[in-house]
């Protein structure tokens, strides 16, 4: 006998199972197509009206050159007198020049309002990576043997920024939030990435060259097209101009089809080779490997670390007493086989990712910590404004929740959690915005879902999403999808309880046509991933129950009577009712029992179906998700470039670079100089470098003879906060990189100031403040 | 016109390039085949000698009781007198006791010493395992999909205890020495790895049940089958004891054919199925996957760390201001796609490794610290003891190092390092050892090796290995390893004077005999991984100078000419000298172009041939690397061995299990519990909860309502050193987890307490003395 139990939560519906090809995959949560939404490359509507009214004016421009050089012409010929001539071609050169001026303007509003910001920007990226590569804060990987696209190793300063920024991760999240930390595989079965869908749905469209074979990304050839077109090419008409606009716009929810035809139509041929192109056809983006001798067990290296912690779920619920909410992390290595990889460390075939997945009761997405976040106010920049052309503005956080443009507390407060992270690593307020996924940008299923974008020189760069997925990936591992048909979908859903409670809701989404996605694949866990909120009253609630007649049934059907049970049992409430109806009406009912492929007759005294009020002492419900996914990698890149900047020598004979890190983030927080080569400071550098190793303060020595200022401009390029200088054996100067101020510190003390100052017990001003200052002409530059 | 380099450096010659299969096989630093090695599974010479006898013993009583028992049956059929049979039976039964007492020896002698200790063991595991896996500590990976064999996650406890145990590692070796850390990719493209070698030699190999197909390891197999039957089988001779003892000692360096061979005259089948077995042959152990979307650029997982730092060497130099000595380090994922894992946690399929390349000058192997390491004592077990079957002894190490036993101070000082690290964590110092390899299981280029080796219920299990592998490495990656003939070898060595000198150290390996192997490959980067020492003064040397005459070639071979010319340029010292003493003698020589593949005739007037002294300004050379290496998960799970204990209850009625963690790598440094649930206790818990977030202390709350005994056991069993009770607003108790004891602290101190004692600022003692003691009947329990 079973029950169906009625839906006493209406909130787990909220989350839809709309399950399309397009949309699951535009949700998983890879690094968006392009990083600049093609919606953004847009102008504000001022900008872009007035480019569409400079084109249509060049085009009339053109025409009246045109015109007016037929009549030249034709006073020419007509032998008109000089007079008349000379004033035709007087005007006719005017024309020419205003064409021309409407030109320039036209340049302008294509390239953008800052057609020379672009260049600064790109030089700008050049001295950083320069920079960089130099110091090795990164390095190609296998460089020696000529590297390979879209790997990159972190060498001894980006390794330490990595793991400062790491540290401070746990320290922000897992433990001020008591988080629960899971560390799992790389390698992943195929079973667990075919249930969260990435097997059928990571992919991206890809064209060959037909000749040489050659890989690239369809929808990159069909954008670097528009993007060349209107920005080069001031001939198009404003028509074309806006077809390509849409086009851009458009670019991510393009299918195979209507991307190849486009190419077709816009006569796309390979970059490199201006060969014709393949059809687009989908690439799934994981490395695939085998595990295991047999060859039997494929296995893919993991696309993001969400799943470990999902399919975790029941026992980290455990582990935590059976109470939500709760949220498990993890920092790991994630792996996307890109097509054609490009923006440096922005878009990388191996990269760490910190993922936090927050479970949380649907009906209560309040925070108990919401308050502490609730008057941050930075950029944000809601859907709305979006669409009507705006751009980010300041909102307080506490605003935009209870105006609910940001969906619930939770969500709204690890939005402000990830702003007070980013900003403390160093990332300019300034260039931080969090933007609000559009309609089409967001599965079904999700609730909301902001990304933290941060500007750097490729513009605006996806680098944490924070999304509330709605109850998606813990069904997505519990149960199959949907089905064919009730009773077919009855039979693949195992198990009682859990798997009818779900079948009804996948019922429901589909009467409400939220379902068009059909998946019959039974290679679920089956395991039930979900919580129970305890009653402190037991509730009485009305359920149907269907009780099959088994000796009847074993009668009637013999060795397929089991096959009948189950799919009676199976029955949605509806189909329950129906059935209940017609047998009192008719008396036989014919059912269709999918496991058997046919139709049987089903009579009266072969089932009961009855309504029975029933106290339930608890409601159990699979828990919403929450999740903050952070590319760390992303985040230090536009760290590098927050931080760089670069500035005259004291000679004025060459610009020096320098990386403002904060001493949280800072490879190394401090080098040891002695002034001079000096056995005597060398002794005093060593017991300096000694308290500091002890304090767990990561620092160098320096004992070239190098001059001072050149020893400082090394270590301002690694962005090493203090130095400290040793030109005495009493006492030391240390010196601060961006203000170059200088203080006189006791030996014994030096490793204490820069601990302290470093730990952010204190800050430089209250050292300022308290110690002598340095005032001898420095040496430094 | 070439020079041919004579080696200034002898020390060059001390890293012997033989590369044979079985050698450069066992080298690679994957886990030894077996943790035990088999030569320590014999027992010290005094047990095996006993053993040895009781089964000679055995074999004549067992004769002797057949011909006594032939003897009375004799005197029964000869109806002798009652007497007499009675007396025959007597002596009969008599020599049965003896006999079974024989066999009791004997099954103590091949169970160990230990067949208790053996049982007991198993039970400890199984109660350690219990509490690990059902506190989360670790979590076989995707178990709601059944899980996949050798891979775990660690869950929230256990993954603390990792990161805990990762950031020691980087204060205790990457701080303390300045190591260059980086951080490079898992995906390896097939050339680095075809060049380190693990391509063609990373193998095991491996058996398949002929009618299943399920693969077993060979190796596995036969070793099973001799512990099974040595420990078993009491019948069998001591010849035959003898044999298969020495199949397991020498079950490493066994063939494939030998391994087959061995399986066949055995019999041994399947042990699931009993079915055939097929011939062993090598299974690659790296996962394999394709980089990039065509499928022609085949990639692995890398199996090791190291890789990543050897293709980084030139760049790494450069930033340590080309200077030697310095180190790299690197943690990070490695990947084994083993056979069949077994052992839980110590053999698995993708594990953590933190690997250190100390790269140091061949002639000058000190160690500035080495002082500081010089008087630590603790167990070594030197290849000569393990050789005469004594047993590891405490071994001064400074006089380790004097002896020569420890090949240099460098090699250690790292051994030190290593003690001092794995006892700070917590590794039982009297089950840990320094191990020597043997010289069957070295490398031949490896100066020495060492593995501390801890001991847990699986036996000593290697968890750190520390070698000096000469220029093993740095070669790999610079030039093709050897060659068919010298002029090939000439032909394939690219570049100009780095080539010709490693050419001429290949050359003089192979006069030597030490290469055996001859590999014609060319996926080497051919950039030079050198080093150079500048000298204060130039020395002058002696330099054989080829100088092709080009005219005279030219005129004679025409579009040969460059072949020729690079052939003569290519000969090395010897073969040059030959070259000059014939063509003075006869004038003409006869000489073999690998790259025409065939002789020509070579004239005096072709070729002049002299010796030039020289004044040389440095000298370049390949480093030696010393590489200490980490198995991390090894190493925690003998930490969560060595923790763990069990005590009696209060009412000592049931066991209570207990992690004694020392603060350093407690996953929860803390608890806090209020007394009673009680609004005010719990104000006073949060407040000292933000101030243990505040100083970085990981801790927890509960505040369920259960006894405070039952509290403390559930963090007892996470091995929380410290738990905070409240049980008033002004003072509270801070109790130490294994001791039990308990102090009273005011509120505002108790974090600051806490953070003290897990800081390692002051001990626990400290604390106990300096504040009241909490007297009052305690709660615990």
């Amino acid at each position: 006998m079973r029950f169906l139990i009625p839906l006493i939560s209406s909130s787990i519906t909220s989350g839809h199972y709309r399950i399309t090809s397009r949309l699951l995959s535009a949700h998983l949560t890879k690094p968006r197509r392009s990083t600049l939404h093609p919606f953004f490359n847009c102008q504000p509507p001022s900008m872009a009206a007035s480019e569409e009214s400079l084109r249509k004016a060049l085009a009339e421009k053109q025409s009246a050159v045109e015109a007016h050089g037929n009549a030249v012409r034709a006073l020419k010929a007509a032998k008109a007198s000089k007079q008349e001539i000379d004033a035709a071609i007087e005007a006719l050169n005017s024309l020419k020049l205003e064409k021309s001026s409407i030109e320039k303007q036209l340049q302008a509003a294509v390239s953008g309002s800052d057609g020379d910001g672009a260049l600064s920007r790109e030089a700008f990226r050049q001295a950083a990576v320069n920079t960089l590569e130099r110091r090795l804060f990164y390095i190609p990987s296998f460089k020696i043997y000529r590297g390979v696209a879209g790997l990159y190793d972190y060498g001894p300063p980006g390794c330490a920024v990595k793991s400062n920024v790491l540290a401070f991760w746990r320290q922000h999240f897992v433990l001020e939030e008591n988080m629960l930390e899971v560390d799992c595989p790389c390698v992943t079965p195929e079973v667990v990435l075919k249930a969260s869908g990435h097997v059928d749905k990571f992919t991206d469209l890809m064209v060959k060259d037909e000749k040489t074979g050659t890989c690239y990304r369809a929808d990159h050839l069909l954008k670097d097209f528009c993007n060349e077109k209107l920005q080069k090419d001031l001939t198009i008409s404003a028509e074309k101009a806006a077809e390509l606009k849409h086009v851009l716009a458009t670019l991510d929810d393009l299918s195979a089809e209507a991307l190849g035809a486009k190419i077709k139509e816009y006569g796309i041929t390979a970059p490199d080779t201006k060969n014709p192109l393949s059809d687009p056809y989908p690439f799934n983006l994981m490395f695939q490997t085998s595990i295991g001798p047999s060859g039997l067990s494929p296995g893919y290296m993991r696309p993001e670390t969400a799943q470990g912690i999902f399919v975790n779920f029941k026992d980290l619920y455990y582990y935590n007493g059976n109470k939500l909410p709760f949220a498990a992390a993890q920092i790991g290595q994630a792996f996307r086989n890109e097509i054609s990889p490009r923006q440096g460390l922005l878009r990388v075939r191996e990269f760490t990712l910190a993922e936090i997945e927050h479970f949380v009761d649907p009906e209560d997405k309040s925070h108990p910590k919401y308050s502490e976040v609730v008057d941050l106010e930075f950029l944000m920049f809601p859907r709305e404004e979006q669409m009507s052309g705006q751009s980010a503005k300041k909102i307080r956080l506490g605003d935009a929740v209870s105006k609910g443009t940001v969906n619930n507390e939770t969500l709204g407060y690890f939005i402000g959690r990830v702003y007070l992270f980013l900003t403390r690593l160093g990332i300019d307020k300034d260039r931080l915005r969090f933007r609000q996924h559009l309609a089409n940008e967001m599965a079904h299923y999700a609730a909301d879902c902001w990304d933290a974008e941060i500007e750097c020189s490729y513009g605006w760069i996806e680098c944490v999403g924070i999304a509330d997925r709605s109850a998606y990936d813990l069904h997505a591992h519990s149960v199959i999808s949907c089905s064919m048909s009730s009773s077919y979908l009855s039979f693949l859903c195992r198990g009682g309880h859990l798997s009818n409670h779900v079948k009804n809701v996948f019922d429901e989404e589909q009467r409400e046509g939220n379902i068009d996605f059909i998946e019959t694949n039974l290679d679920k866990s089956g395991v039930p991933l979900v919580a129970a909120e305890k009653f402190s009253e037991p509730r009485e609630v009305e359920k149907l129950v269907i009780a099959p007649v088994k000796k009847e049934l074993g009668l009637a059907f013999k060795g397929s009577q089991k096959n009948v049970v189950e799919a009676l049992e199976a029955m949605n409430e509806k189909e329950a009712l129906e059935m209940k109806a017609a047998l009192e009406s008719k008396g036989e009912v014919e059912f269709y029992v999918c496991t058997l492929g046919k139709n049987v007759p089903i009579k009266k005294n072969m089932v009961s179906i009855s309504k029975e009020k029933k106290k339930e002492h608890q409601r159990v419900f699979t828990p919403s998700v929450i999740e903050p996914s952070f590319g760390i990698g992303r985040i230090i890149y536009c760290l590098f470039e927050h931080s760089f900047y670069t500035r005259p020598s004291k000679a004025g004979d060459e610009q020096l670079n320098v990386f403002r890190f904060p001493p949280l983030v800072a490879p190394i927080k401090c080098t040891v100089f002695p002034l001079v080569q000096n056995q005597q400071y060398e002794d005093v550098a060593k017991v300096i470098s000694k308290s500091l190793t002890t304090a767990g303060i990561s620092h160098k020595i320096d004992i070239t003879g190098t001059s001072i200022g050149k020893r400082y401009a090394r270590t301002d390029e690694l962005g090493v906060p203090f130095a400290i200088t040793v030109d005495s054996t009493k006492d030391v100067t240390i010196r601060e990189r961006d203000s170059k101020l200088q203080v006189r510190v006791g030996v014994e003390e030096a490793a204490l100031v820069v601990k302290s100052v470093t730990d952010g017990l204190r800050t430089w001003e209250d050292v300022w403040e308290k110690y002598p200052h340095h005032t001898s002409g420095s040496a430094d530059d």
